[in-house]
């Protein structure tokens, strides 16, 4: 199955750190093609060279244009990302809703095109572009930064390739007849030091510390080393 | 409905200007308890302010703690955040999979913890923390800048607070502070048990020790509970 990697295009950036960081950012979730319309402080560009952490070593040639048209002459279909609703035509999508999009064009050439920092994209820049993105954010605070929306879309575009299921580490807990040595163990200890202060509410304090012990899904190894703790606690060995 | 508003912890921060990207990232996405843990150039932050981007003005006081446990005292459950596996018996999520997690969490206080850029956490924070978060990613560049992850993170939280159906909660965890007091008790009894044979040992011992305990969830009774049997095994009463 072809996976999904668009093309990013910064419109006149202009701190090279927020570059640089948007660099790392498409880097860390495998996506490399990074165009520039006229960034402000020329190319390359030391600060961003700073903030990308190396990405920018390794991701490949990041092209500079003068214009939008010229950046994405060879894209099929761009999505202008912005903050602000415009008055203009265009379908408007979530991050999610745009990947969705975009997953239906295997074999197109796809783009999401971001403006500078402080004003955003012009409209004649929306305008050559196919739909608009709204990040949905804070309404009382709304604007993310210009590499910030980078990450949220490019983890998004990472997401949408990745087949694997989470992570799983969960480790082996002990089978039944080994938490019950142990539990046998304490009870007779805890019996000894005078624990369980009547009869009648022994069984229940028995059941509420069955399961507060069996709750944490202790391993063999970790059974042992409760053994151990009892045996260091009380001075007595298992016998 | 109660939504996830969980609190971020930054370990030792180094970058002013990652300490205001992060406050941003959390702002625009609707959550503002950030709290720091011995930040290297102090606080408040010249730098931090100016990439807040006026966040850290409305978001309200960010507290600073000299050590994790204590700013993280009042956590229930809490996530460490880390690119690197750790060799410490604690389940391993996904952002989604972390975030469908702190959802069954109603009314419980949550958290993630990151560390500083360079080195991220040390392994005894990472156990002070009841779980992992990996964010997956670029194998050959997998390490996201501090406020990329925050943003990641924070932009999880408020698309779950979209939609979240209401979900009972579960049993109520006590807070690290009641947890870290047992614990405590429990090191030094241990110590003049004579559990630990080596100092070379010990530090291990104890992050395993801490891991096979915190893994049960323990709720303020079960802890007080786990206190009486401290009592009982030794003859000791807490002090």
């Amino acid at each position: 199955m072809p996976e999904n990697r668009p093309v990013f295009i910064l419109v006149r950036p202009q701190m090279g750190e927020n570059i640089g960081a948007a660099a790392r950012a498409m880097w860390n979730f495998g996506l490399r093609d990074l165009r520039l319309v006229a960034p402000r402080d020329g190319w390359p560009n030391r600060a961003a060279d700073d903030t990308s952490s190396g990405a920018l070593d390794e991701m490949g040639e990041v092209r500079v244009f003068s214009t939008l048209a010229e950046a994405a002459a060879d894209v099929q279909f761009s999505f202008a990302v912005t903050a602000r609703p415009r008055d203009i035509a265009k379908p408007v999508f979530t991050p999610n809703g745009a990947i969705a999009d975009i997953t239906t064009r295997a074999g197109q050439k796809t783009g999401f095109v971001l403006g500078p920092e402080r004003t955003g994209l012009e409209n004649d820049e929306v305008a050559l572009c196919h739909a608009i993105l709204t990040i949905p954010a804070n309404p009382a605070f709304p604007a993310l930064n210009l590499a910030q929306s980078v990450l949220l879309i490019a983890w998004e575009i990472f997401k949408s390739n990745d087949a694997t299921a989470a992570i799983e580490a969960r480790h082996e807990p002990a089978k039944l007849a080994d938490f019950e040595a142990m539990f046998a163990r304490l009870e007779g200890l805890l019996k000894d030091g005078g624990f369980f202060k009547t009869d009648i509410q022994k069984p229940t304090m028995i059941r509420n510390l069955r399961a507060m012990l069996m709750r944490g899904e202790w391993s063999e190894q970790e059974i042992r080393t409760f053994q151990g703790i009892l045996s260091a606690l009380t001075g007595k060995n298992k016998v």
